[in-house]
């Protein structure tokens, strides 16, 4: 996930889709001048590469824009868009567009779609379809998100055994561009479980006077309540194009394809990633910095717990909290906060660095916006480090001197805040500077870093709090 | 990658695919008594499942098996397999049955066989090839590993643009199993450049009359230089089912699938998080105690001389090295190497249960070996204390007493070596707790893992080397 970025950051000096990176710049200089044209760019443009365009835009700009597209348009570009920007837009909908958009898409997309409106919205869109449509819809949002069932697509093409391969050929033709391609040919029984699967390059290389039972092979099914990991597991081992899914009598409800399998991956690794560093999900660079800050509080509030109880329990151990206030006795009662400060400034660079090196990886962090992103993490940095500060002060004037302000509560509150400031400077700096010096990021930001933020940081506590004291 | 551990577990228990579990206890009975039937039950099971099975079995076992095995057999498994079971079977393959798997697998499977062999074995195998192919998979050898030429397969089916459907249709019939499936046809000019793509479905929905440049869709095109990551990505953005790959000239030379591109992450993926712990990359539980720690010494070296070079520099601030030998001032001292430890058993901890939970994601520890893959994690860490507790002990007296060996040396650096051992067992056995208890792996072994092993490491490390000292 992270190598990535000293290639990123080169190819953005250099661009190798120079094509896609003039259509992004006509795209936005015409933004402001005349959302009729930019909207004509965006239609032209290859629908992955609209819906990445527009997550760059105010969602007010993205919908005036969106809005003038057709239905068609609309539909592949939601498709390829994030959840997100699906979201944004799928809102401002009205429920005879959404209608248009939802009727053109895979059934699994269109229930993507239509989980992020309004309840009544949704009642109105499915009211306006045709019976079956809807209550297949109706089934498939009804499925848990993340099971086997959330994720199925429901257009499969399903074949008798004793049927030979050019009558399956004739179905396909006469089903046309109804069917979601790639997803191979299931083959069930009377009760509609499935007993073969057929690629469709099986359906080119045969003869087509050959019975489907002659040509199968084994189809490789799961059930609908199963987790959607557990089903992306099964793609991958066996490498399957597709994945049969199954209700409670094993008939076939459905089906999972591999580039599903993908999405989840990636989607589950960003969600352990963001838990692992404790921060929230989604596109952090691009939310506002007190959302990042307030994500990350949990993790923070536990990291000043743990620091805290260290203080006193290692205070317990040594005793030297009593007795006079030489130098050595200060000096020492300062030292016992140095797992809260190094907690904190390594979680804090941890936190920063990862979420670059993310940012490049994904591409959520383009050249243009390089250093908006960089200023914002740090600006995140700054106000955990401001809270951490505070928070310690006041606890360490309480519990160490038993008023509400001490003293040795301002320099250990002031110096845990410029530590973990400097800490998440470090963690933004750190990945930006060893690109442009061609070093491994994964490497350097994540060791390196944090032996590096561990002995700078406890310098700079060490220095300002006895500034402070003494 | 995390939250897998706990469904891992618990499927384990109430095993899913109960039949492959029948199949694979058959497998491992027959094993000892007889290698021929143990080898018909592998064969009968499907090839990625061979390959899971033989990856627990001891090098020479598996080797006994799969020699039996027909060529076409071999191949499949072969096919399936990780890198580390392909090298050890390979390099004990003769010359002629090295052959007759290779002619069978597509060429970039092909190619990434011949890589594990010897140079003589790989010249002897290309000498038994007919002329083309040999040439064919020379380049693909010659390429980077890691770059798109690298990955690539070369059985492509091209076609003119002027070409009817029907004649391409025509054309895979002949070529038959031959070109890689799922990958679709690639059209191409007079110079072999692709300006086209069909997928195996267009084939079967379009009239057969139709000319090939009707119905094509523009094709994306990447270079064989480029690194392997890129194509991936690009695979990823547009939802590719193949992307082609060019020369300098932009004529065709492979294809690389969307399942390809699946593996890239998967590897990458392993490679950046080894990278960021600081351990070796393949699998870290099957391999020697020893082999691992030896991994992990560059990490655990820049670890301890960040902490001793912070202890030293907070002794220059603080003074407290300088003066008497009340108490206090051995306290002081003592809680100066507090960033070290915390930096060693922070970083033990991560790699444990990084290392563990990794581990039950990927499938790597299934329960008959879970305690053992546990207690060989343990042992890494109890040697990698006793590694880093030594080099503190000697480099401590020498620094802060000058002399070869001083009790503060042995306070310290056992008190290390405890904290550190410790560290590593939590780091073990939090994973599988909070398994156990249906807590989420990535929260808990993450930031609360590290923190209460901040609090509990600073505890041992204080009554420990005040207990020597005192």
């Amino acid at each position: 996930m992270t190598r990535r970025l000293a290639r990123v950051l080169e190819r953005t000096m250099v661009p190798i889709h120079k094509e896609e990176d003039n259509e992004r710049q006509r795209f936005f200089d015409l933004l402001g001048k005349s959302p009729e044209q930019a909207a004509r760019v965006l239609a032209e443009a290859h629908s992955a590469d609209a819906a990445a365009w527009l997550v760059d835009v105010d969602v007010e700009d993205a919908w005036r824009v969106f809005s003038i597209l057709e239905a068609e348009v609309q539909a592949d570009i939601l498709e390829d868009a994030e959840d997100e920007l699906t979201a944004d837009l799928v809102s401002q909908m009205s429920s005879p567009d959404l209608r248009d958009v939802v009727v053109v898409l895979p059934s699994d997309e269109a229930a993507d779609l239509l989980v992020e409106a309004d309840y009544h919205v949704v009642e109105d869109v499915l009211a306006r379809m045709d019976d079956e449509a809807a209550e297949g819809l109706r089934d498939l949002i009804a499925y848990d998100p993340e099971s086997a069932g959330g994720i199925m697509a429901t257009e499969t093409i399903t074949v008798d055994p004793g049927q030979r391969l050019g009558d399956v050929v004739k179905e396909i033709k006469k089903r046309g561009d109804d069917a979601e391609e790639d997803l191979g040919i299931f083959v069930v029984d009377l009760e509609k479980r499935p007993v073969g699967y057929l690629s469709d390059r099986d359906l080119l290389t045969h003869n087509i006077h050959e019975t489907v039972s002659a040509v199968m092979v084994d189809p490789f099914v799961v059930s609908a309540e199963e987790d959607q990991e557990e089903a992306a597991r099964i793609i991958d081992r066996y490498g399957l194009q597709s994945l049969a899914v199954v209700d409670g009598e094993g008939s076939l409800v459905g089906v999972i394809s591999a580039e599903d399998a993908s999405e989840i991956r990636t989607e589950e690794a960003d969600e352990d990633i963001a838990r692992m560093v404790g921060t929230g999900t989604g596109h952090q660079t691009r939310l506002p910095v007190l959302t990042r800050v307030r994500q990350r509080m949990p993790l923070m509030g536990l990291t000043v717990l743990g620091g805290l109880v260290s203080a006193k329990l290692l205070a317990l151990f040594t005793g030297t909290s009593e007795g006079g206030a030489s130098e050595t006795m200060v000096t020492a009662d300062i030292l016992r906060y140095l797992p809260l400060i190094i907690g904190l400034a390594g979680n804090v660079g941890i936190q920063s660095s990862t979420i670059l090196i993310r940012g490049y990886a994904t591409g959520e962090i383009e050249e243009q916006r390089q250093w908006r992103a960089i200023g914002g993490e740090m600006g995140v940095g700054l106000v955990v480090g401001l809270l951490c500060g505070l928070t310690v002060l006041l606890t360490t004037s309480w519990t160490e001197t038993g008023v509400f302000l001490s003293s040795f509560g301002v320099a250990v509150g002031t110096a845990t805040a410029l530590s973990v400031a400097w800490a998440a400077m470090l963690g933004c700096l750190v990945p930006v500077g060893c690109s442009h010096l061609k070093l491994d990021p994964a490497i350097v930001a994540g060791p390196f870093l944090i032996s590096f933020s561990d002995v700078t940081g406890s310098l700079i506590y060490i220095v300002i709090a006895r500034a402070i004291l003494l």
